[in-house]
């Protein structure tokens, strides 16, 4: 007799947690997407294994900076979410740039790349660091360089782009790194499982966070399958938030396409794995998720949302942490004579 | 008929190499021994998976580091022969240290750390850098309060230290430590192939080179498993270097010590995967092998050498790279709310 009422009990349970869970989900599945495992094709930059591992040797590789101490993971490490932990990134002499770096995971998703969404993609991006004084320091001249004195490199070149005459090109040193960087990919996390059919992925509290997310608006600019990455807002159109967050100085989308109407916008901010972020916004200035889901519903929301419903959107936004890439170290070739020295 | 001819020939010269090779070979394994594949034990400090899989950790853990950017593998990079290939390391802020980055590759054979071995071991040697103002500029207190404020760290040191109450100490943090750099091994070598009895892993120039190293001098300082790493010498005993290589100012281990015969003194270089750590001396001012070999028969040699025995040198000294370890990059685990920040 007690174990019939428990498992009456327990069956209602579960219809109830089915059919609550199915329109949210179907909600949800309309407003995002499913993270995919596998690197996607991209268009223009076809792959292949010889072109990923070179990217993965650039990726690490410090001698693309001019003093031979700086790599794309230094700032965007991949054991640590694709980010560095910092409020703003240090670069060539220690020197500080002016916005935090965002994750490199998963962002062959996103639709631009940037704060300001100026790179149209990875290959694109690739190529700013590396030349921006503050960072990287470098010139394309003196990367190709650097690559063509190391008689490794330019083997690994040849492989990557088989048939192309004279493959070590800086453009080709963006394309290798692009399809690297789109093996950098988090699937996995609870909400994935929970979209692809799994209603115990997310507890109640995540449930309730994920449908309050769209209900009152986030997912409106937080959407696909990175959470974001996908067009330009102004931060603060309800509420300007405080100056050290937003610095006036920095105009955002403003800056790339000099229009009124972008000042300060920012592409909005993928949120896979944004819980191994921190800290957050493009000023870094925000150390704590739930503060920063608390000001972004001060600065952007009509709807005024209760304490309760802020925990449950940063309960929701922890179950974006998905399986972290394992990536080796590459062993990088040494350099030769006719290597351009590290410069200070 | 032909082929028996042949093989006569084959014959005879087998056996005019193996009796070459045979008294080279045995004079070398009196000097020298062969670099072992797997960790040793270290006194004082028993290994466990948990213990190297924490080291590991630990090794790529910038937030050892006041600013939270700074490891052990930004200057002991396990890409780059496990060290970074620069004059000097960047530490904070950008600042520059004084001497260049030994590797940390089989490091564990040598008899002490540093330049000046002011450090008996690796463990002892962990901690200094963590502590300096120009490199990591942090504090025992704060790596503490670091570890303990990220759960997944306080059980990674309960599991790597089983049984230990309070695991999570400074001591701990460089016990970790050292039985990971303990893995970092370049075995098989051509010089250890030779060792062992392959004829055929070093050339004609490079026996040659290994004869004269041993028989004029250059293996009474560097001997032992890691070619160097057992003593101190004063740098000039012949003629002095110049002083960008000699700089006045760094009187090397007469700064551990305070006794007048130790001016000048600096531990000899290990020199194994010596062809990959450029460049060379503890002022990082030479970038060039060969050179660096000319300067040192220069300085430290009675014996005039020719041009062609310092090339032969230079040739031996290639055959002392070994199989560079693969590294999985650890996957560090988030801050918390009580983490201490990172510091410029």
């Amino acid at each position: 007799m007690r174990s019939v009422w428990l498992s009456t009990a327990t069956l209602a349970v579960a219809v109830v947690v089915h059919t609550a869970a199915y329109d949210l989900r179907q909600e949800a599945l309309d407003t995002f997407s499913i993270l995919p495992a596998a690197a996607p094709a991209i268009e223009g930059n076809p792959t292949n294994p010889s072109k990923v591992e070179l990217g993965r040797m650039l990726f690490f590789e410090p001698r693309l900076s001019k003093s031979g101490l700086i790599s794309c993971s230094t700032c965007h490490a991949p054991g640590r979410a694709g980010a560095d932990n910092v409020k703003v990134s240090a670069g060539h002499g220690g020197q500080r740039g002016t916005r935090n770096a965002p994750t490199v995971f998963n962002a062959v998703f996103s639709k631009a790349q940037f704060w300001d969404g100026r790179a149209a993609d990875l290959r694109a991006q690739a190529k700013g660091p590396i030349q921006t004084a503050v960072e990287m320091n470098n010139t394309p001249e003196r990367v190709i360089a650097t690559l063509e004195s190391i008689p490794d490199y330019v083997t690994a070149f040849e492989q990557a782009f088989p048939g192309v005459p004279d493959a070590v090109t800086f453009d080709n040193v963006a394309a290798a790194i692009e399809v690297f960087e789109a093996t950098l990919l988090t699937p996995n996390s609870p909400f994935d499982r929970f979209l692809a059919g799994d209603d115990t992925a997310l507890d109640a509290a995540q449930r309730a966070g994920l449908e309050t997310f769209m209900v009152h608006g986030c997912a409106r600019c937080h959407k696909g399958v990175n959470l974001g990455g996908e067009g330009y807002y102004v931060f603060g159109t309800e509420k300007k938030p405080p100056a050290n967050v937003l610095p006036a100085g920095d105009k955002g989308r403003y800056e790339v396409t000099k229009k009124a109407d972008d000042t300060y916008a920012f592409r909005t901010s993928p949120l896979r794995n944004v819980a191994l972020t921190a800290p957050y916004f493009h000023s870094g200035e925000i150390w704590d998720l739930d503060e920063a889901v608390a000001m972004m519903v001060r600065s952007q929301l009509d709807s005024k949302l209760s304490d309760q419903q802020i925990r449950e959107i940063g309960a929701f936004l922890r179950s974006l942490t998905g399986d972290q890439p394992r990536v080796a170290l590459p062993i990088l070739p040494p350099s030769t004579a006719t290597t351009p020295k590290p410069e200070m």
